[in-house]
This record gives structure tokens, C-alpha cells and sequence, in this order.
């Protein structure tokens, strides 16, 4: 694991770092917030997950996160959002392809070599954490923006007991219904819709629920709604009594904007759940 | 006036606008934070200037600043560093021209004609703003970073009776005596050093000093500590007796890492200083 930089921030160390994936084939580099306690012992961990088009530095520097995680005692680990590099398979369109890795593993070509975001983000990158920083993997949470929400609520859903609590910021609640799922689905996981459900957070909260608290954010003027689909997922976690809360806010769009003005919220929310 | 985008943010909105300005001879961009008070009254303004290469956008995603300045009711401006444009003089250098105007009226060539960011911070911003913003033009108070804070001091000490307070984060403090100084004041002013010394914070606090309060924040571990010589104004804050606080940050760098870091006490600062 190589060090290409490391800035204090709030008392802690907000650091970026790259290393070889064995799960996506190739060089990553994620973004690791490290509070001013990780000195003195290991540190619970939040991962923020992010949309489309983002690097592992768009919620490291326009979240507004790290003053909250300091005050919490809590590190953020900002992972990228899909491999990258000249031998990695890509499109065109801004959502598909490099940046736009949808948190799944690829079982078709030419994506299968590389796109296997699944197992990055739920084995490959929590070992090269816990074996180089101060971190208690035993207390991990989970948040995530747009493309990101949906990472976040899937992986927290289908690994029981990993996370103790779940948010999301606008998150992409219902892919398979979506033009952001179907054809992302279609491309990496292939045609089959049946192949499709367990990266649908509406069916995941159809079928499973989460165990610990769900919190979302989602604007009322976001300029998506038609493709995020919230009330297919708010139905669910109602219908489910899913222990939980979400917010509709007013006036709020997609942008990073949106995101900083709640994440205090959702940092505190994930603090209560990690001390428990 | 047009309107380039809004977001809501913090109970408040960001936006971002664009003006011919007479100043400068082109069309310039700001960025706007209004916090929910300006919907019901005017409300006070606090001045963000920004360091070489920044645009008006990167302390407006960076910085962090709108939590604070929406929990104290103020209103945050950020403008631009430089004119922009085809027909805007520029040099290949980052530290000139485009990007680096250094908050100066230029009266050499080619940089004269368009060059005038010290009567577009002075005197048209503000003629834009509280033309068309809920702003209590009575009540203003000016911060910047590293270039940006050169700007903010010196505007603070030469408008005396302007802004109730004045900050800064790693102000190029003495630029008369620094390579970010010499060749741009060389450049866009002329070779006479007299003409330079209205232009360097330590010089101005050596003279005229400020009637408010000051704070300045510097990190220990600034990359560029040798062209900032924060030392110089520190000697000449306390020689003078300027009532005011200088902190040096041990560890923090010169990066938005360390500004957004303290951001928040620079907005209660002026916070207080804008109630009396």
C-alpha cells in the first residue's frame, strides 16, 4: 500500500492511499479519515460510498464530514467508485463503465475482468484497512450518495451483522425498475432480471429488512427523483415496519450541497448505533 | 445579473451568479451563500477571498463554511481571483495572470485593461450584491486564504470602517519581501517598490494597523512557509499592539484540509464581531 498524501484535518489525518486489488485486477485508491483518538486505540469506521462519476475525492472534500467524524471519534473510509485504468474496460456514457461500478460483481465481457465492486468493497478493501490503520472492524457502519446509497443499503442488507446501521442519501432505491439498474444490470450481470433483485434495495427491504436502523435523506427537488424511485423504497421499509426513519426534505436537489447539510445527522445517527 | 445555478443548502441557499462587471472589463462569476434569515431581513456579509488558481467555486465546495455561517445567520461571497476570458491577458505561470490577480488595480501592460480586482472586491462586487441580495451593507467582515488572505488584510486596513473584523488562513503576509509578491507587484504594478508597500499586509500593519479585531491562523507544516513569512506580521501584529489572535497550527498544511478545519471559529469570530 502506497501513501499519496496525507493532510491533517479536525485534529485526525485525512490520508489517500493506493494498492493492488486482488478482487478488480488493478491499482485503487481510496480515501481514509483518521480521527485524533485512532492513536490511541482502534476507532470504529464509516464507509461513505459515492454516485456515479466520482472518484474516491468528491465526498472528501465537498461532504463536510470529517469535522462530525472527529467529534464522534469516527474514521470514513472513501472508496472509489469502480476500477480504473487503460486496461479496464469502458464506455462512453457517464454510467457505465469506469466510475459508475454499481457496487456488483460482473459476470459478462468485457466487464467480468475488472468490475468486481462487491467483493472490493466487502473483502478485498476491509482487509488492506484493518491490517494497516487503527481500526475496530468489529463496530463499521455505512452511508452512501445516489449510485452510493444503493451500494451502501445493498451490502448492508445481504451482509447480516456486518454494519450496525445503514443511511443513504438519495440513494438509487430501485435499479431494476430504473434506467439507472437496467442497464448497468444488463451489462454486467446480464438479462436475466432474476440475477437482478439481490442489488435492488426495494427487494432487499422486501425480503430481508436490515437488522439495525435505516435512516435516508432525499430531496424533494432533486433533479432525479424519476430515476432514484424513493417511494418504491419507502413503501417497503413501511410495509416491513422497518425500524427507521425517512426524510423527505424540502426543496433539497442531488448535489453535494444537499449531501453537507445532512450528513451531521446521519454521522450522529451512525455514532449512536456504533456505541451500542 | 444571471443566475448560473442555486441549490439549497443548510435551510439556505448556494448560488452562483454572473455580471458584466465595470471594473474589469468582463464578465465575472461569484458564488453566494444566503442563509434562511435573508428570507425575512437583511443579514450580514462575510467576504471569502481565495488563494492563487481558485476560481469562485473551490471554498464554496471545500471550505465547509455553511453550517457555520447559517447556524450565526450570515451571509458568505465568494468571488473570483481574477478577470477571465479570451481577450484577458495571461501567463503560463500559475502564480500570474488568470487565477492570480493578487487583489490589486494593475497599471502596467498588457495587465492594465482588465487587471482591477482591487475596485471589483471594493466597490462593484458590493454594488451587485446589495442591489440584489437581502445584505445589511452596514454589517460586513472579510477572511481569505493565502492569496486571499493577502487580499483580506489589505482591503480590511486601507477601508477603514468597511468590516468590523478581518481573518486569515496562511496569508501571503509580507509579499513585497517574497517571490509570491515581488514578481507579480513587479508585473502588474511596476518596478517601484513604493508603489508595493499598500499592498503588503505587513507594511499596512506596520502603518495603519485595524480597528477591529484580527485572527490569523497558520500551520506549522505549510508547504509554503517561506513565501508566506507569516513571521513578519506576527512581529509587526505585536509591535503594533493590534488587539487580535495569530495561531500557529502545529502539523496542518496549506491545504483546504486545513482551512476547513477552522472555519468554524473564523465564522464565530466575525460573528461576534458583526452583533456588536
Amino acid at each position: 500500500m502506497e501513501t499519496l498524501s496525507e493532510n491533517n484535518c479536525f485534529g485526525g489525518v485525512q490520508g489517500v492511499y493506493r494498492h493492488a486489488s486482488v478482487s478488480t485486477g488493478c491499482d485503487m485508491t481510496f480515501g481514509l479519515f483518521l480521527p485524533a483518538q485512532a492513536r490511541r486505540h482502534p476507532v470504529p469506521l464509516l464507509w461513505y460510498l459515492s454516485g456515479l462519476t466520482c472518484t474516491h475525492e468528491n465526498a472528501m472534500t465537498k461532504a463536510h464530514a470529517q469535522a462530525h467524524a472527529a467529534a464522534h471519534g469516527l474514521a470514513l473510509v472513501f472508496p472509489d467508485t469502480s476500477p480504473r485504468g487503460d486496461g479496464v474496460a469502458d464506455d462512453q456514457a457517464y454510467d457505465l463503465g469506469q466510475g459508475a461500478g454499481f457496487y456488483v460483481n460482473a459476470s459478462q465481457s468485457p466487464w467480468a475482468a475488472h468490475f468486481r465492486m462487491w467483493d472490493y468493497i466487502s473483502d478485498d478493501l476491509p482487509r488492506v484497512l484493518t491490517a494497516n490503520f487503527a481500526l475496530d472492524e468489529g463496530r463499521q457502519a455505512i452511508t452512501g450518495h445516489s449510485m452510493g446509497g444503493h451500494g451502501a443499503l445493498t451490502l448492508a442488507m445481504r451482509l447480516p451483522g456486518r454494519f450496525a446501521s445503514v443511511s443513504a442519501f438519495a440513494p438509487i432505491a430501485n435499479p431494476s425498475e430504473s434506467d439507472w439498474g437496467r442497464k448497468q444490470f444488463s451489462a454486467y450481470l446480464g438479462d436475466d432480471p432474476a440475477q437482478w433483485a439481490a442489488h435492488d434495495s426495494t427487494c432487499l427491504m422486501q425480503q430481508n429488512g436490515f437488522a439495525g436502523e435505516v435512516l435516508i435523506d432525499q430531496g424533494s427537488k432533486d433533479q432525479f427523483l424519476d430515476l432514484l424511485r424513493p417511494e418504491a423504497l419507502a413503501h417497503a421499509m413501511a410495509a416491513r415496519r422497518q425500524p427507521g426513519v425517512f426524510r423527505m426534505q424540502p426543496g433539497y436537489d442531488h448535489s453535494y450541497f444537499f449531501v453537507s447539510t445532512f450528513i451531521a445527522d446521519h454521522i450522529a445517527f451512525h455514532a449512536r448505533a456504533l456505541a451500542q
